[in-house]
């Protein structure tokens, strides 16, 4: 598959050059040493070699690129900052990248309307940070708000601890810029509209894994800080317990802003990387709880959320006592992944989907994949939406270790589907889990998928091979998963 | 086209022979005394006679009459309480209407993952109803709630007075089950997940007008009832100062469950029908604005609210007493279509969206089209998120207000397009409006939408002639707009 990895390419060929005409010279990379870090993107489990870079600052020269490598026939990927989970930015080998950092500008603030129109190349955090003197904020948060854009937001309809209460990306995406794999320019969505005529392209394009368009501008609402926000921590010595404390508080009619869990593992790792809060380490898990809004209201929320606490058998509970405490609980929170190096060589995200209710039971089968696989996992776990987060830790350098982490991941994914969930809950399919795809939908279902991607993207030039099993693979995933025993 | 209107059918054809074999003799009419009340649906400017009704009482008999009318080449409309207002199942003529009211159960429901399962049939109010007394509701409320089906809702995406806060049908549909127009029967969604893996077909399900399959089954979330909520009433003189303080409402970052507003001429409709409130008649307009949540911050919202109203010269201002004036404040809001009727033989609902600053000017330029079309134009309004329903009235027994009541609605439309709006906020295009689509797509845009359709209904034979611009007539549309000097 790794076209051209073996081609030490010192002159640019007359794809390149014609590339070079569209955007500029500089902003093509197609040197071997220059291309190495475009293998992947967060997802490492999967490399493969880009033919070039090309950087693009606007619409126009990336419907131009669009329309050039058409007519040549080559396969081209839109990438932002490379932070994806699921390798959606990552080439097979052979495509062309089409970075979209570059385009990074605030285009339009209507505070007055709640929107702001910004290029694809921003990042997220950039946009609260813009704002919050005025007393605004994007609602979105993945954890790698700091780094990540907006326009790879939309591609994989990001996630983030605080969208229990507000929702995900596409709740927030107002309107988009598109430039088709014609090299057509549309626009979709507009101002507010409740319930836009026509069918709903802005919310199918949004998470389509930029398989459908590239998108070059993009419409978002932002909100008004809420009057007030207070945070609650929770150490349980029960998984079961913390876990009934959840569905309890839901069920009391809260929806806390944020509403997360980690078990042991996970706090084993958060706790010896760079902001460590001092939880004890002989709790089976925390909640961290997040109520927002009118200050009057919150202490009432707050009440509830303590005394059901402590209906369920809490070890120790506590109320943020300031700000300071607050952002370091999240510091602490937020580092969740990336703190898993400080006590494994390597890890594996996974990210399946729950009903609530069914927590204690998928984790015991968590445990279960654990010992069958002899790797550890660690749990974080988006409680109130039943979104969690298995991360598998491992050692590349044991040989079979990441052929076996792979496979507890997809187990993990059998495991959520199984009790009703789902095999992604924010990171996206991309080429990892394009064959679990087959865990939740049936054949016809997933023609009914590949025949909207004809529509718009006929010759699957347009980052080709991921969101779908490939076509044949089917009967090698069936042969894996009875070994497996699944 | 009404094709069949002059047939006196008296006895089965062939056709309706076998449907009656499919269904059972007495769920099929074709008698045309009994075909007329299936001319048309809530929007009664368009009609058309079908060839036959056939009451289904389950998925397969759904897609056993599916597969037969594609065999005879025959096309089909699906039909829920017929209570929609955009002629979304109205016949063009000859078409065999699929009624789903018979599938009427609820099948499932399970409040501690918050959420039931219902056939198409049945009947949106009585969803609330059936849970309320354990302190649940479904939140989406049409006007026409107490006889709308949920099918119906999802096909139009119908929205209500409460979806300010808690948004339209799209955002409290968790899954589908769905007859193809081949025949075959698919399943969208799952349970409470963020982020679906794959395309959002569910949400391109959710308000497609009944173009793209057939819904059998729905899973809708249901919420917990707020612990309490308080509703004020703000007569103004001046609309400028009931639209500022909408904004500034709004802008103190206050989401109000319900935030409606009602001008003269539907204030003297209202007064004059089932449930007056004695509204003072001489009023420029009012204020509806309700607020839910925890009781202690509602509250402070509530004197937000009434130092916001008096800083913009409202006449009165007053909370509701108990929940019998609350309910017959919202009784009489909810009459405000039907209440047309007691003012004007006729009267046409128009349904515009437009960004909520810009209220003023386009109630300015509603009234310039009410006095070039010298027809009353009443104007109920959810002003919290910017839908407009302009009221026109008329007297379809006068020669030529029909038609002109027709071109004022489309001039109303026309100005909500050109402040950045859109044509319909919540009831849809259907019949009524697929011109109008001209007004905010462009060609490559209607294209796009279309060949969407063509992956799941390649022949129209679903529902033909619905939401698009039939091809060939906009070069009318375009010679009378320019007529119209529009």
């Amino acid at each position: 598959m790794l076209f051209g990895k073996d081609r030490k390419a010192t002159k640019p060929d007359a794809i390149i050059q014609q590339l070079m005409r569209i955007v500029g010279q500089k902003e093509v990379l197609y040197l071997q040493e220059d291309l190495i870090s475009y293998e992947c993107d967060g997802y490492t489990m999967s490399k493969g070699m880009p033919k070039a870079v090309v950087f693009v600052n606007n619409t126009k020269q990336v419907s131009d690129v669009v329309k050039y490598l058409n007519k040549q026939g080559i396969p081209y990927i839109a990438r932002g900052a490379g932070t994806g989970l699921s390798g959606g930015a990552t080439p097979l080998g052979g495509e062309v990248l089409i970075s979209l950092v570059r385009m990074k500008k605030m285009l339009h603030l209507d505070l007055e309307n709640r929107k702001a129109v910004v290029e694809p190349g921003y990042i997220n955090l950039k946009l609260t940070q813009s704002i919050s003197d005025k007393g605004y904020y994007y609602a979105p948060d993945p954890s790698s708000q700091y780094a990540c854009t907006i326009g790879g937001n939309v591609a994989e309809n990001s996630g983030g601890a605080h969208c229990l209460k507000y929702g995900v990306t596409t709740n927030h995406i107002l309107g988009l810029e598109v430039v088709l794999p014609t090299g057509e320019i549309i626009e979709l969505g507009e101002d507010g509209v409740p319930d836009r005529p026509g069918y709903d392209l802005l919310g199918l394009l949004t998470g389509s894994e930029g398989t459908l368009g590239i998108v070059t501008k993009i419409t978002v609402k932002v909100l008004k800080n809420p009057e007030a926000k207070k945070t609650v921590l929770a150490y349980f010595d029960d998984i079961a317990d913390a876990s009934q404390a959840v569905s309890e508080i839901i069920a009391a009619g809260i929806i806390p802003a944020a509403l997360e869990m980690m078990d042991q593992i996970a706090i084993e790792g958060v706790e010896s990387a760079a902001y460590p809060v001092g939880h004890p380490r002989d709790i089976a898990a925390f909640l961290l709880i997040e109520v927002d809004g009118v200050a009057a209201g919150i202490e009432d929320q707050i009440d509830e959320i303590l005394t059901v606490c402590k209906d369920n058998q809490v070890r120790e509970v506590k109320v943020a006592r300031d700000e300071a405490e607050r952002g370091l609980w999240w510091a602490n929170r937020k580092m969740g992944f990336g703190a898993m190096g400080a006590i494994s060589p390597d890890y594996l995200v996974q990210d399946g989907v729950i009903p609530r209710t069914r927590l204690p039971e998928v984790l015991t089968k968590i445990a279960e994949i654990s010992k069958k696989y002899d790797l550890r996992i660690a749990n974080i776990f988006h409680a109130g939406d039943g979104n969690l987060h298995p991360l598998i830790l491992f050692d590349a350098r044991i040989p079979g270790q990441s052929e076996r982490a792979s496979s507890a991941g997809s187990a993990c994914l059998k495991v959520c589907a199984d009790v009703g969930g789902s095999i992604t809950g924010e990171h996206g399919v991309g080429i990892e889990k394009s064959d679990e795809m087959r865990f939740i939908f049936h054949d016809d279902e997933i023609e009914a998928q590949t025949k909207i991607r004809a529509v718009f993207n006929p010759d699957d030039r347009l980052n080709p091979g991921k969101l779908f099993p490939q076509p044949g693979r089917c009967v090698e995933v069936k042969q894996e998963m009875s070994k497996e025993g699944l």
